[in-house]
């Protein structure tokens, strides 16, 4: 086992943890939603306050507002992802606003055209907010420099996926009742996850402690400055932990690959019963989803009626995107729309 | 010729065909649509006369209606099928509904999830009704055991295909004036027709006869209990008969094929004039689409003006489905949304 | 160089030009847009001047209107084009109607049935508006006489694709105030494109000039009653032109190519500061999109920030889309609605 604690001296988290006492922002002041890097707590705070409110309606009969009524909120997906695309496009339409989906790289729609020509194409149409995936680290930061609506990073490359973190944050504080002084392990896959990296950054910023437990090589080799914990074994990893977020193995990005079999993955870094027993007995069972079951997590942990809050998590997802959707219009539209 | 009549001493349709004589239900007393087994008399007609409603409005320049705003409808299809989709897709968005569109199987999306696991990953994001079509028989039961919406088959699979079964009612319902006392030829593809069997269920409830006419190889081994008569011959199958239904030759499933020829096959069981001649003079000839033109119907019989409806019941689908979701979604809503 | 003016002595466009004093048309007076052909210079103004209208809504908070809610629009592509499928989906959706977009082609829609059953499917879900895209030309046309819903072609095999030369025409308008008495060099990959042909009537019609200049294999053999110049230097053919018009390089459909490579066709062919330099100082610089950077035109010139106008194209095709959706289907509404 090893322990590389990063910054033990003065922990960022622990300077934060002071911060999230005071109240949310006032609003939310950036154009843009690219990543958690350089949210305040407050920003933060913000974000989930309105989400929790979005969360509360989505279970009511009437799940649909007028809010962003006469936007037009454009999704641009170079990755196939069913789950977060209809999760945005839930999000627009549950807000009242008109969406068009376009999902790229599939087959046909490219023709030799750029990122930056078809972004610029789709700001022409006067969208109100474009929600971008792609598989290049920077590449919707880039795009948001180019255009003049709100951008929302919807997963880029190993870079971020913001809207992950903010609703695996309100499941969080939901049945914890807060976001500091946590022990959340992040387990699996961290090499190749852009959920991990945006999670670490987020529970840092709110002041919880991340352990990453993982072998290492599923670690990426530069994990600078994150102040994370390292553990190679998941039964120290899970020692006491509050929150236990598994990833998703990304088998399809792993050719050439350094794991013996998925079975012997199961064995030591899979969740079962008996790892789990090793974090507290109230610690929350975490995915971000889609599962491969008997791979990175055991089916009786994920069906766990009490512990585990994977669907809650898809659910939280809508009601983020919600809240990020409706505070980006809101800013746009301030600013007096398209030039 | 063989005349294989089942139940011939208390024929099921002739105690049905008492009680269709009564009022529709009051209200539709099932949390899904699953199949037309189990409905009443009643209830077929509530949804029935709920549909000519919406028949009416659906030719009007105002098709739209607020009955299910704020309500989200999924459509979750496991097997490609542009016409069905379309139809669930636009009767909720003539209701007012947001919908989302779910194609799976195509491609990318499974990442080796499982259907309940998607079909929960759905449930999560708080839909009102979950329309699904899978190629396995009782997939949509299964899965409307573990959600928490209202659900509506769209076809699973040999089993049941409810809104088609509705959707052709209707239709005859409007140029017969009635559902009981009707002769119905249903012609074709038999074994591999889930249109086929609910037409049946529907057909017997509501006290009419139905024949199957149909070459041995296509007729399923086992059509027991189902009270209707069996044809090989197309002359003597269609002889007197109110409605000539007609099934789509499902060519793509036919590997190993038993039939000799597509020539051949048009010659004996094809539907043209000739044969057509045996039945009454007004005849329905229906189909559920999409037309094998000159293999198991000729295009001039396809679009006789006088007497096809298949067009009709294209028309009859979306009013139908607007009937069945408002019902469900209404039925949901009382029940207090998700728990 | 070959000059070969077509109808020197009364030119048609000086006819037209006088036309285009009065005012415009009191209202589009056809069923349904399947060309540029036949259409006046005030049927022309008139849809140009309430695309206006929307062109600048659609740079306000408040994109949506409610002037077709309860109306139903479909999107009928038999041919993959991501960017004019999503921009009238997003005009449809910005006017309030209720969209559903099926894009055959692709793969598993089709199951054998004909283009006119697949329209007849649709009509019979009773749209107002049908908006279609096919590879061959005259299909449009065919369909427009099977259906009794307006019928808007969006490109139709080489013959016309009317909403694109409106588009080009608003664009030229709000920067040259007017569509007569200017010079139009359209250059490029004449033989495969409905853009040109489209652009030439609709020109022609208002009253301007037009060149086409491209290389001899590019120009169709049959530009017959046209009235147009046709160069094969670019330099030539671009001296004191208003407008510069690139299309698009159809290398997709360019097999058994006669260009002897990309890097000469765009030496010979492709737009750069040199020759765009025989134009007149403000000359408009358009391409339909999407382009091919260092093929027909260099990035310099597409990124001209005070002469290309190639992303104000975009946008100007959602508001001439609406204005076209807007009077088709209120035709449609006053003859009744479907029979």
């Amino acid at each position: 086992m090893l322990r590389a604690k990063i910054f033990p001296d003065h922990p960022r988290e622990m300077c934060n943890a002071m911060s999230v006492m005071g109240p949310a922002a006032d609003h939310y002041p950036h154009p843009h939603l690219l990543g958690i890097e350089g949210l305040t707590p407050g920003e933060i705070t913000l974000i989930l306050d309105r989400a929790q409110h979005y969360a509360e309606k989505n279970r009511s009969a009437d799940k649909t507002s007028n809010i962003l009524a006469g936007a037009t909120v454009v999704n641009l997906f170079y990755e196939n992802s069913t789950r977060t695309l209809t999760s945005f496009e839930l999000a627009a339409k549950r807000l009242g606003a008109d969406v068009i989906n376009m999902t790229v790289g599939t087959s046909s729609v490219k023709k030799g055209e750029t990122l930056i020509d078809t972004a610029m194409t789709l700001n022409a149409m006067n969208p109100d907010a474009l929600v971008v995936r792609h598989g290049d680290s920077g590449a919707v930061k880039l795009l948001s420099e180019k255009v003049n609506c709100a951008v929302l990073n919807a997963g880029d490359g190993r870079h971020e996926h913001p809207t992950q973190a903010l609703l695996d944050a309100l499941t969080i504080r939901r049945h914890k009742g807060r976001l500091h002084r946590l022990n959340v392990a992040i387990c699996g896959d961290i090499a190749h996850s852009r959920v991990a990296r945006s999670n670490i950054l987020l529970l840092n910023t709110m002041g919880s402690r991340v352990r990453l437990v993982a072998p290492p090589t599923l670690i990426p080799s530069k994990i600078d400055r994150m102040g994370v914990e390292i553990f190679h074994d998941m039964e120290e990893g899970l020692k006491d932990c509050d929150i236990v977020m598994m990833l998703r193995l990304q088998l399809e990005r792993m050719e050439g690959s350094f794991i013996p079999s998925v079975r012997e993955y199961f064995h030591f870094h899979g969740l079962d019963r008996a790892k789990l027993s090793n974090a507290k007995p109230d610690a929350l069972i975490m995915h971000p989803g889609p599962m491969n079951r008997g791979v990175e997590i055991d089916s009786e942990v994920a069906d766990d009626v009490e512990r585990s809050v994977i669907r809650e998590q898809v659910e939280m997802g809508v009601a983020v995107r919600m809240a990020a959707l409706e505070l980006l219009v809101q800013n746009h539209r301030k600013l007096g729309g398209q030039a």
